[in-house]
This record gives C-alpha cells, structure tokens and sequence, in this order.
C-alpha cells in the first residue's frame, strides 16, 4: 500500500475501536471530541507531510519493503536518514507548534530492531524475524505506531518486583501456549489515542528476578484489555471552556496525553519480541533513551522558533520590533534554539551503525542535546513572556469580543500599532498564552525522556576520569614526559572508539 | 469603625455595585461566580489576617485616626513599617498561595501621599489635605483600594498624546466645575473586582503638553463608566471545566485579573489629587514602582515556598524525598527565594523618610529585588516541574476517579508510596499543575511592574559610573595618589546620600 | 591610647619580629619586600580611614575602654553596627581594590566574644572576663588581629582525630600549669603577615573525642614557634619580574595570603579563650562562617565596582563607552553587584542581639550573600573582559614602552581614542589584567569562608520543608481548612522566630 | 618533502631570524628564552602528532601535492576534513594543556583559498593561481603559518580610514610596480613567534574608499620591516620568577602572544592573494570567522577536559573524589564541554561544500559553538576552582619546598590523602593556577574570535525571523489555514537552503 495522507489516517483511525475516556466518561467517536479532535489532526498533519515539498525528509524508503514509507516509521539505516529525521521533527513540530505524537513509536521501532537483532545473535531465538514481519505489515499499511515506554512506577524507591503491587511496572502475569497476557500502565503517552499500534517497552534498567518486567510486544490500540484515559489538562479545559481564538493553536490544539491500562491483554508470539531476556531489554532501554533524546532537540528548536515568532510579532504589534533590548531576547532564544539543534545534530552525526544495521546515535551527545533543550527552552519561554507583556496571561477572548456592549470597547482599547486590527494583536496573545502557560510542551521538555537527573548520571558515566586525571599529572610533572605519548593515544582513543558507549566521541 | 474580618469584608462587596462581564456575559452576584468568588475569598482570608496571631504584620495603626487598620492601606512611616509590610506579604501570598490582590493599592497609597504633599509644599495646592480626607474615610471604613496603573498603550513606540486613539492613556477629557471627567482603560488589575475603591494613577512619566494624562483621583468601583471585564484565563478554564481536586488551589483559586474601563467617568474635586502636575506626577510613578517593586519580593519568596512545599511533597509520595540531586534542586529554590526576599528586606531596610512623612525604599536595591524575583521564580518553576516529573502536566482528574468503571484503575496505578493515598498524591499534582502551569502566578511576576527592561533602565541610571572609574584611573597610576582621598569621599558619600536617588547605597 | 593612623601602623608594624619566608627565603625587614609591601600599605591604607570623612563607618567607640577604636577590632551592638561594617569594608575594598586582610580578625572576634560570654554562663568558667582583659589591650593600642582558621585538613573524609597526622587540624599537644602547647598550621590566611596578633580558632565543627582540637587563644605574630610562609601566587610574581604599570594595582598589589605555622607554640592560660569545650566551639564556628559570610557580601560588591570601573573605562577608551551591549554588560554588573550586597544589608538588618550582647546577623542571608556573591562575581569577570577586550590578558609593558626602539611603535599603536595617552589606556589594561587574571580576588571569593556546598548545607538546613509541605496539603485539599489557620502560625513564626537559627526570617 | 617531526621543526624554526622584544629587549635566540620556548615545545609538539597513533586526524593528503601534509595547512576538502580537524585540535589542545597557536594559520588559509577563488572567477584576476603557488612551497615544506588578522584598531567608533592614524588598520602605503608596501600592526597573535610565515588578511568587512585595508599577502616572519613584541603576561612573570613545580605547565607553558609590527614591509605580487577587492576580502573575513568559531570550540572543550582532569585529581588527593557534590560539579563541567564541541561538530557536519572546492562550516552553528565556549569555559572554571579549593591561588612553591628550614613543615602540612606525596598534590594545584589563574586561556576564549557581540550579532542576523512569525500568525489563525502549506515549504527551506547564510540549517 501506498503513503496515506492526512484524510486517508483520518479515515483509517475511525476503524480502531480504542476504549477511551475523557472527564470520567467514554467517548467513542473520539476523533470528534473537542480534546481529542486537534490531536488527530496534528497526527493528519504529519502524513499530509509526506507529499510535501520536503518529503525527502518527512519520508524513506523501507529496508524491509523498498516501498516509500512514512520516516515516523523508518529504521536508520545511516548518519543520514537521522539526520534527516531531526529536519522532519524541526519541520512538523515548527509547523504546527504541537507534539507530533509519533516519536516515541520510531524511537522504540529503531531500539527494537536493534536488540531483537542481537538477541538473536547471542542465543539464537527468531525475534528478529518476528519484528521485521510484523514491521513489513506497519510498513506496507503505513501505521502509526506509538512506543509504550513510561510505567506509571509506583514507590521509586523501590524495584518494580518489590512494589507493593506488582504490576506497577507493565509485566507478563502469564505464559501461555500461544502467546503471552501483560498487565500494567503507561502513563502519559503523548498523543498515544491518534496511533494505530502500541509497541511496548519496558521503562528502565531490570535485574536479575525481574524477567517478568522485561517485556516487548506490540499491540492494536483496540485490543481486548487495553483502556486509554485522557489526561485533561488546562489546555483542555480552555479547549472546552473557551471558543474560537481562546483555543490559540486553533487548529492542533493543546499537547495531548493518555494514559494506556493493560489489563491482562493477551500477545500472542508473533507480536511478542523479547520476553525476559534482561541484559537484551536494557540494552534497548538504553537506545530508546538515547535515540529519544537525540531527536528531542529537534521538536524543543521547533517550538523555541514558535516561541520566537510569537514574541517578535507581538513586539512588532506594540510597537516595538526593532528595540535593542527586544533584539537581544530574540537573539539569544535563537541562540538556544540553535544550541540544541546543533547537539542533536551532532548525536547523528557521531553515531555509529551496529551490527544489527541500525544506525544509532552518539551516547553522550544525545543526552546533551536533550539535557540542554529542557534547560533552554524554560529560560526561553520566560524571555519570550518578558517580550510579550503581561497580555500573554491576561487577554480578554472570543466571547467578550463578541459581546455588544463591551466587544467595542475591547476593539479599541486593545489596539497596538496602527495597522494591525485588534483581533489580530489578541489572537496572537491567545497563542502566546496556549505556547507558555496552558499548553504543556515546556513541561514535556523538561520531563519527557527523563528528567534532568537522567542525562546527568548518562554524561558522568561517560565522562572518562582517568585519561584526563593521567594528562593532568602529566602537565605538571608528576608523571614523566614518557607518559605523554600514551595520553595521546588513550584520548585520541575516546575520540574515536567504542561507539556503543560514545563517550566524548 | 474596628478592622473588618473576613466575613464582614464579604458582606460589605456585595454593596458594592460594580458591572463586571466575564466570558462575554454581565454577571450580577459576582462573588458567587465560580471564575470570581476565589478572588473574594482570597481578599477576605487577607483580612481575616488582621485577626490572626501574626497581626503585628498584618495590621497597623493609622497616622490619621489612631485606630487600627489593615496594613494595606497603612502609609508607611519608618523602615519598620515597610520591614513589617514585607512579612505580611509573604506571609499572606504564601499561605493563600495566590496574589493578595491589594498591593497595587498601598503602593498607590503610599506615592499619592508622598507627592501630594509635595506638590501643595511648591505650589501651595491643597491635595494633600484632600487625599488625607478621603483616606481617613478609607481607614475609617477598613475598605480595600486598588491602585488602577497599567494603561493599555496602544503603540508603545508612540508618545500618549501620539496616540491614533488618545484615550489609550487614561486622560482628563473634560475639567468641569465641580469635577472632572476621565476616560480610558487599565489593563490586568490583579483581583481589582474584589476591591470597593479604585486609586488611578498614572502609568508612566509625562511630558509637557501631556498634562490631561497627569491624573491621580479615587474612583468607587460601582461608579457610573466604570466597568470591568473579567481576563479569562486557563485557570478561570480549569475551574469551569474541571471541578473539586482538578481545581489545584481548591479554595484560592487561578490568578485573577480585570480589565477596568473608564468610560467618561465623573470624579468630583475632593476625589482629584493630581491635576496636570507633570513634575509630580512623574515623581508618584517612579515611587510607585519602586514601593511595588520592593515588596514584589515578598510574594515571589512566598511563592517560591510554596513550590518548595509542592515539590519536596511530590517527591516524598514518588518515594524521593531523601534523594540527593532532589535535596540540591530544594536547596537551589530555597536559596534564590531567600535572595529576592533579602534584596526587598534590603530595600526597605536602606530607604528613607521622605519630607512627607512617608517612608521610601532604597531605589536600586528595589528593582534589583524586583528583577531577581522574577528570573528565580521561572528558574524555580522548572526546578519544580523537574523535581515532581510529568504528572505535573498529566495527572487525571476528578471525575475521572469518581467514574466507577475506570476509577478502580487509577486508584490502583497512581499510587506512590505505600502510606499515602492515591488521591492525597494525584491532588499535589493537581495544586502543581495550577502553580506551574495554568494559574498564570509565574507570569504575573515576569511582567507585573514593568517586564525586565524597566528595571535594568533604573539599575543603570543608578550606578555611579564616574567614581568607578575614578577609582580604576588611581589604582592603575593614571591618576596620582594625591586623588585617592576624594575616591574615598565620593563613594562614601554615594553609600549614604541622596536616598531619593538611592544609588548604590 | 588613641586611634593610630597609617603612618602609625607602618611603625608599630616594624617592631613585630615575625618570622616569614618567601620564596624559600627568610625575609627579615618584610614590609619592604617587594611582595609583601603592598599587603602592609593596604592595611595602612585601612588606618587611615579612621581619619578620613567616613570615619562613621570605619570607627566604632568600643564598648569596654568608651574609646574610637577602628571598627576591625569592634564587637557589633546592634543591627546598625552591622550595618556600618558593611559599608567599611565595601568602601575599603573597592578604594584600595584589595582584600583588607582583617575582616576575618573582626569575623573571630565577635564569635569569641559571644560565645565565651555563652561557655561562662553554661559551665562557670571565665573565659569571657579573660577574652575581654585581651581585647581591653587590643582596643588600647588599636592592633590589627587576624582570626586564624583555615586549617590545612589532611584527608578530607577524615575526621581530625583520624588523620595519620594529628597535627592537620591544629591541637593542643600539651596542657601545662601556666597554658597550653599548641601544634598545627592554617594556610591561606589573607594579609595575616601585616598583623599584631593572631585569633586562633578551630576550622570546623568538633565531636566528642575531639576536645584537644577545640582551642581558642590569642598568639602574637611573633610568638616563640610562629612561622609564617609567603604563598607565592602569579600577582606576585608580576610584582617581581614586572615594574611600574605592570604591577597593575600599583600600590595596593595582588592578593597576598601566608600559611601561618604553629610549632609548639606556648599560650598562657589569660589568652586562651576556649579549650575543649566542643558545644561552644562548635557554635563559635558556625558563628565566624556567618558572620564572615554576611559580610564577604561586601568587598565583593566593592570588587565589582572596581570591574565596572575599569570595564566602562576601557570601552570608553576603545571608543565603545555609549554601545548598547556594553551598558547592557555594565547594568548587568551592576545588578549582581547590588544583589549581593542587598543580601549581606539584609543578613545584618534581620539578625538579632545575643545573649552576651553580640549582635549577629541573619544565618540563612548570610550564607545566601557568600554563595550569591562567589557566583556574581565569577560572572562578572567574564563580562568584564568580554567588554575591555583581549589586551586584558595581552598588553606590552613598562619595559616595552621605555624600550627606544620599539616604544614608539607602542604608543603609535596602542593609541584608543585621541584624547587618551596610549599609556593610559595599556595601564588600566594592567589593572585589569590584575583583578582578572592574576590577583586572586574571583578565587578568593569562591574558596574563601568555605566553598559553595558549605553555604548550601546551611542553606538546606534552614529550609523549613515541613511548614511548606503542609500548607501545600491544605492548598490541593489534602488536609482540611481547619488546618489553615496552624499554617498561618507556623509560617509566621518562622519569619520572626528563634534567630539563631535565622531560617527564612 | 616529507612531514617534519617535532625535532626537525625546531631545526627549522633556529633558521627564521625573526626580530623579537621581550620585556623591552631584544632576543635573538628566542627558542631558548624562557618566556618563548614552551610556545615552540608546544608547537613541537604538534608537528610530533603527524607521527602518533592518531595521524589519522593530524595529517592529511595535499590536494595540491598529493603529499602527506600537517592537517593545520590543509584545505579542508570535504566535512570528514572538518570533523577530522576538530578531532585533531581537540586532542592537541587537551594532550599540551595549550593553544596550539596555529589554528588562525589554516583558518586563514581556506578562507584565502576559497576567496580568491572567487575573485578571479568574477574578475578574472588570477590571485588563486599565485595563491596555489605559495601553498604549494608551504605544502612541500610543511612549513607553519600563522593567520595575522586583528588590528590594533585604535578608536572602535570611527572607520579603518577615518581614524587620526591611518595606520591603526594594516594596509596598503606604496603601489609598486614589482609589489606593495603595507604598514600596520597585529595585536595578540597566538604564539606567532613559532611560525614561519604570516598570512596576513583584514581584520573587518571594509567599505568603499577603504581599498588600501582589503589586502592580503603572505610575509615571511623575519621579513625586514617586520618585528615581534612579545606579550608578557602573568604566565610569563611566573615563568621567570618561579622554577620548576611553580610553572604548573612545566613543558608547555604559559598561553603566548605577541604583537607583529609591519613597518613599511615590501611584498612581491606572487605573495599579494587580494589588493583591494572589497567585497571579496569581506567574505574571506566572515568565512576565517565562522571557521574559526567552528573549530574554536574542539580546543575549548580539550581544556574543559583538562579542567575535569585537574579538579578530579585534587578531589581524590582531598579525600572527596567521590563526594555527591564534587561529582556533580564534574558531571556539569562534563556536559558543558561536550555540548561546546558538539556545537562545533554540527557546524563542520552542515557545512558545504563551495564553488572553490573548500568545504565550509554552517555559520549560524560556527556561531553558536564560539560562544557557548566562552561562556561554559568560563563558568567551568569557576566551578573547578570550587571543586579544587583555595590552593589553588594560595599554595607554596618550589624553592619553599626545597629549604631545608621549612621544606619539612610544607611536606608535612600540605599532606592530603596518605597515599599521595605532598609535592604531587602541590604540583597539581600548581597546574591548576596556571589554568585557572595565570594562563591567560580563558580570556583567550573569551576575546579570541570576537567577543559575544560578534557572535550575536550573526545570530541574529541568521535568525529568519519572518517565516517564524508568519508560522504564528497562521497557528493563530491570523492567516488562513490555506497559508499553512507555504510555512511548511519556507521553513524546510530554511533548513536547507543557502548554505552560504547557513540560517537555522
């Protein structure tokens, strides 16, 4: 089958009968819900991508299938195919100032393939080939697929087999003959309601005892025992109780999670592609996060170019878009906005293909990327509110510009330059409202694949103490001269080797 | 008439006859509104204070009647007193959780009656006599004022009487016998509905031939012309359209601002304080902002408390509450909220009695606190948001829980550590989501008394370049020595003079 | 006798037969070396603001002889005391452009002074009386005191008594009938070589078992068993192989700090002040990092001043004074400059008057005005050399310009705008390249009264989390209204509570 | 012939008799001053790489010669060229502890290859030709080559020709008919003494009238007319007043400059590359910019390594190496390092390649690699020295260590862990004052290569803010939906187009 555009997914998603609610009650036709509805048409977006103008980056061809597919769907084959998906996350994320609800599907289709691959290698099980059939069918349907990663993980203190309730973390409660039944919670899946598949991944690191938890398989989104809940949030809730320009991404709306319930779902193996094997399963945690955090830089470079747009234009409608102070916030949002970018693109850039043929990214560099846009991104949203004003909490909305007795009022008191109409200036401060306060994407950045703590503990790990201790005493003449040529060769070593670790490559 | 507690304050606004549209709609009982009536209760539960154990903050005596009065509209006469008004703050933005609605109106209070005086003593007008009259009546009747500052502006590049539209400054259309008559509009006056008298001042300095925008006078908030049109906002969203625990501040509820509208507004002359007298007008400004900017402290480390609160909370529930790199984050909060605060108590500690009796912060050290308070609080609001995770953005709600078929599941994934209940941790996440996210809190404090760049201007009118440089040219050699002794008076001197200019004091 | 001048100290200095060497060299006449001069004219320099107009500040009337003493030597009354210290040393620090080389005197003093007063009231003893019979001498004959502290420490995760040396951490080796023997060294002592008398205190906080390390007692500099070592650092190598301009601060010169060892040295009885008493030790610690810390706030600020100065006045020399970017960098310093201190202002205005009449300040501020004021001015020396330029590090000099053949060709090209000697602008290149390249003072700052993770414990420690969580559960409804009015009480006792903890007050 | 080893350059370097003042005397066998030979060990040092382990990154093949040559002079002819070049700087920076004091040399070199390259295709001039020849000498000498680019500038408000010396910029004083006469200065240019000939090039973009200021040629370093002013700093005053542990750098030494004085200096034409051609020596100085800001952050994040290595070293022989908050202060520096080089390596990754066969860097990332190392190696540094401690302004030295008098009290009391010689633990803090203190390297990222407005200034200008507000008005719904499709194309545009502007690629 051939790419789907955006109004052929709209009319595929209307045949997966997800359970679904919203506000305590279920929905059905929930691609009409007014929470629902933005989200599968940013998800429409997308696919309208791939007969853009850009499609050599929105698009690829299948290694499984040679047939065009979606890149959402691809698997890195080289520097270049990730590359190029950061330009298609830039691009989609920029355009319609929303999540695009897709990346943690690629993210754990890549990480999947490669560790199915190696798993095989190592004890000679097939799962590859499971993967790469059920894989071809994604591709020749052009599905969208959402990875099922964050457990909703209890007491974090403690190991997931030593909660209180066991199935905190999403786990195998039995082995059958023709498959397997899990059980568990994902919470936050962003956007997870717009996706035809859910691939499930374990959330972290397991042990030796916790075969149960270390758990990989795909399922329909309308499969027996799956409940999707919306998390409604204040986006939501102006989504609901505003109207018209109160909505202020007025077409992809606000960023959008559910939440996902396994209750005893049944997989059967064909679908199923790692089961209990720990050091596999870490494996691929490991390359989810950092193939996650490599291409988050590039949705956080998209919006803080939103966040830009925003803040200049409504300079611009105050009259004051060429100020020198103005000029200057603008510049350095640029320069974050362009920092990430350029870590995710490094990631690429300096990954490494693996055995499986799987292009990965660079370690050490993906968790900067990531580390630095959630940083950059919350200093950014507050020098975009500082250009702004205090409009950008504060605008009157539709309703009251249609009253009677006050909409004139409001058309002439809330006119800044001449020639811009009023609406307009408001309109766009609606927008600004929805990007820094009730929208949700600075909080998924600071957030999504892990909070801070995570990149750091990746980034000391790969730090290589010892080398630069060794040329330090080297320096000063603790160690002889002789020892020079070996620091030498151990740093230009780090520089170049072991790619699975990409420390300071 | 004795101080009015909280009870007595809701009694009396419901005489209070204001118009008041929200959401497009005239809405009579506004203190029953459910966007409304958290900004009553929050002003009642600020005078309730004058009744509490901590009422040496909260209440003083006032310099006209002898009696005691809120401290809101106490005219400060020593450092003590603005020492006091800072505790005051802090303690009431803390404990509500929620801007205190009235600081507008005693730093309104305190400028009119520092520049009314001055201008009767070089002029021999009686303005200051008439203020006093009008305050004696406030004081007597412990009623709660607004001071009405921010005009709408129109096109900021634009001097007010350049305007297209010359009433986008508050101005004097027409001086009558008895009186004078005022239009305009005053943009994002925090919880102002919840006040009986608005004080309108000016919003910025003014130059010959902008006379009729040198207006000070008190206007009741029921006056005819006058009307309010409430800023809806996603927190006024969540609390149409969530209900109970998705209200975050179950009690206190979103930040809460109106528009007023002056609409030929009749004000008689015992009610005008400020007539055209640019020079004074100027000066009442410049006060206002550094008393509003003193005090902005006090809230944004009450507030930042209240993240610390929120966030060492959470992370107790996710069963994180000793971990290091969480203690760091709690350190790094507690440590900029004590900052702010340290640079307001320095303010108040370093101003002056002025020749009115009134006593004046320290000018720098007031927009130093000012401009740290505002940069902590966003820095804080992501170490929050890192602290408590993505549930900040995501957590279900309400009705949700109460749904029977789905609640059973989310009682059960939800959990956190063991000993606290589901609900307890999904209601913090809650109060997280209003403080972070839709409550608009942050956003007040990054523009409320001029964004950024207001307050570098001041900074850098007030840092005595020329001793500085003085200095450098003795230390170096380029000056001789014989000059040490006059960089030794004129810095000294700089560190206790002038106090109106308050330089580096 | 009465208040001595710089002249005066110079004389008296020259009768103290202290034992130093420099460079592996003993230096007999050391106030005429080359690197040590300097240190002498700065606390020279110090004496002589006793008589300048500033003698407000820079003297105190002590309260045990009712004379002028130099405020080094004074034990704080009152917040104004405080107060009026700041402003000494900030004054002092940036008119001199170097650390004053007493403060940490005047630091151990007060601590001494409270918590002898705090020993004899618990145990009976008379340290108090004794302490006082020595400081009656000192205030009489107005000496410099240096309060040794920083012990040399060994191992760090080692306790005192652990150490494969005991002799770390300074002890008493030997309790004889007349006085104590004491052993040990304390490194980087600023300036201690230009004073009377050294204030032995313990460096950190002792446990039982510890007792012979918990030593207080007053050594003259040129006690029998007193060595000090010149720690020879880059500034002072430029004031040997450079000359004239090239010193940079050519009369007060670098940083200069000495290691002062103790080699069995003999302290009569009426000049030790603790000794074994590990309770009050312990407090006198945590006493001088607080009150040392509340005012590092202030030389800082000087400190900054001075880079101000010298950054605006080489931007006007480049031709750039008026460039928005570099007032942006100056208003930028400004404000850091201004922050720290408002913070140290604050610690001093909300301390309290100890039992034994010592005012102290605020423990929470203080240590918020040492860690702001490290980081501040960190900052600040890079502004500063991202506005002066790469002369800062590169200038020709004194030599290069008296050189005939080539001297020419530097005054040609050096030249910034017309109306400045060349020579004049490579000097305060020099200057620049003194403060922030070679001096010490940024690394001063950062090491000195512990480095950031001390203030940070402090800070943590103050932080008051139980009142913050419960007024987060009352806010999210967690807990019920009841429970508001105790949050009201507990949060405002905070604010006005037990002072020696200072938290949040 | 062949590559010269480290040896054979210094053989080489004796047969230059460049004119050289250091400290206002003239120095003729400058290879063996102290000041001047670390700088040639250094470079020595890096002539040895093309025969290490990693030659892979050292050397390349000359497009000219077909020969292997020292990557420092080779014409990048592809991005594995550039990413190989970081690779190659980032090691020799880290591995000598040093500037490598040739990287303006190739930074000059391409820039010159692919302008006249240009030029002569739009003018038909033959400057490549001329160029080649020369390159090809240099090539087959394997010759060093340093890029003499900033000028002393005189006043920076007025142009190169309005100055009252016109001089003040290098230009052309005599046309001649075999050659042209140029006079003019070069300040701060990095260990220049160590090259065998100057490519001089113009330090700004010149306008039209300031013909004589656009020229370009190569100078023989001991040209007549030509001489060398060493830039004595306080790296260089240690080196001579300190010995042995007290130089830190023992081999390399201090971070070196010096000025170069071209005093009526003749050029023939076959070394004149550009005499006049304004608009082509504009690009030629924009694109020695944006190489040398891409390349600028692989020595700065070497350094930062260096920094790591000297801070964990002094951590472990403090007893604290593992201490939670020293590891996160290493875990920072670590993540600033990287996200500095990794800036850097998006820059050469999304360069392209030119018309003249020279591969460029992505400006906007050249840009922000520059200066976000600037800004990390400065805060880096602050943060070692908190890591390290006071000692590392404050410790002893070599000659105190060798006095038998207190050589035994310094062994003792500096001790730190037992296992670590006290002197190893001195020397280490000895290498961390000539980083952190003396060395001059951080403010030589602060200046070198245009301080933070240079770099801002491009950000800005490569903002494309346009199509970013544009993507906001239509989000908003200011613009029709039917303008969405026009964003998608511009904004991938953008990320693909003009690679010359390299805007947001």
């Amino acid at each position: 089958m051939a790419l789907m555009n955006g109004d052929e997914y709209k009319e595929s998603i209307k045949k997966v009968k997800s359970i679904l609610y919203v506000q305590g009650k279920q929905v059905h036709d929930y691609w009409d819900h007014p929470a629902i509805s933005p989200t599968i048409e940013t998800v429409a977006a997308a696919y309208d991508l791939s007969f853009s103008e850009h499609r050599e980056y929105t698009t690829a061809i299948s290694h499984l299938t040679d047939e065009p597919i979606s890149r959402f769907i691809n698997i890195a084959q080289s520097a270049e195919d990730l590359l190029k998906r950061q330009q298609q996350i830039k691009l989609a994320s920029f355009c319609t100032g929303e999540c695009i609800y897709q990346c943690t599907g690629t993210d754990a289709l890549n990480a999947t393939a490669s560790s199915t691959y190696d798993v095989d290698q190592a004890t000679g099980t097939n799962y590859h080939d499971r993967f790469n059939t059920w894989l071809t069918y994604i591709h020749q349907n052009d599905l969208s697929v959402s990875g099922s990663i964050t457990d909703v993980k209890g007491d974090r203190s403690k190991r997931p087999n030593k909660q209180s309730n066991p199935d905190l973390y999403t786990r195998i409660v039995e082995r059958k003959k023709n498959g397997i039944v899990i059980r568990g919670a994902k919470a936050h899946q962003s956007g997870t309601i717009g996706c035809h598949e859910h691939l499930v991944v374990p959330t972290t690191a397991m042990r030796q005892g916790e075969e149960d938890y270390a758990v990989v398989c795909a399922v329909p989104s309308d499969e027996k025992g799956v409940i999707h809940v919306h998390q409604f949030n204040a986006g939501d809730a102006m989504r609901l109780a505003g109207q018209g320009m109160d909505h202020g991404n007025v077409r992809f709306g606000a960023y959008s999670t559910q939440m996902i319930i396994f209750d005893h779902v049944f997989v059967p193996w064909e679908r199923v592609f790692l089961c209990g094997e720990i050091e596999h399963s870490n494996n691929l945690c490991e390359r989810f996060g950092r193939i996650h955090r490599c291409v988050s830089s590039a949705c956080t470079s998209g919006w803080i170019d939103n966040f830009i747009g925003i803040a200049q234009a409504l300079a611009d409608y105050n009259g004051l878009g060429k100020v020198k102070h103005i000029r200057d916030k603008i510049t350095e949002m640029n320069f974050m906005g362009a920092r990430s970018y350029a870590c995710g693109v490094a990631a690429a850039n300096m990954g490494y293909k693996s055995a499986s043929g799987v292009y990965l990214p660079n370690r050490l560099f993906s968790n900067v990327a990531k580390l630095d846009g959630a940083l950059s991104i919350s200093e950014c949203r507050r020098m975009a509110i500082d250009v702004a004003g205090g409009l950008v909490a504060t605008a009157p909305g539709e309703r009251d510009f249609a009253n009677p007795e006050i909409g004139g009022y409001l058309k002439e008191f809330f006119q800044g330059v001449d020639d811009v109409p009023t609406e307009d200036r408001v309109r766009m401060f609606k927008l600004a409202h929805h990007f820094f306060t009730s929208g949700g994407l600075v909080e998924a950045k600071i957030c999504g694949s892990g909070t801070s703590q995570t990149q750091l503990m990746n980034i000391y790990w790969l730090a290589n103490l010892e080398v630069k201790k060794k040329a330090a005493r080297v320096l000063c003449g603790i160690e002889d001269q002789s020892e020079y040529d070996s620091v030498v060769t151990e740093y230009g070593n780090k520089m170049n080797s072991n790619p699975e670790r990409g420390d300071d490559s």
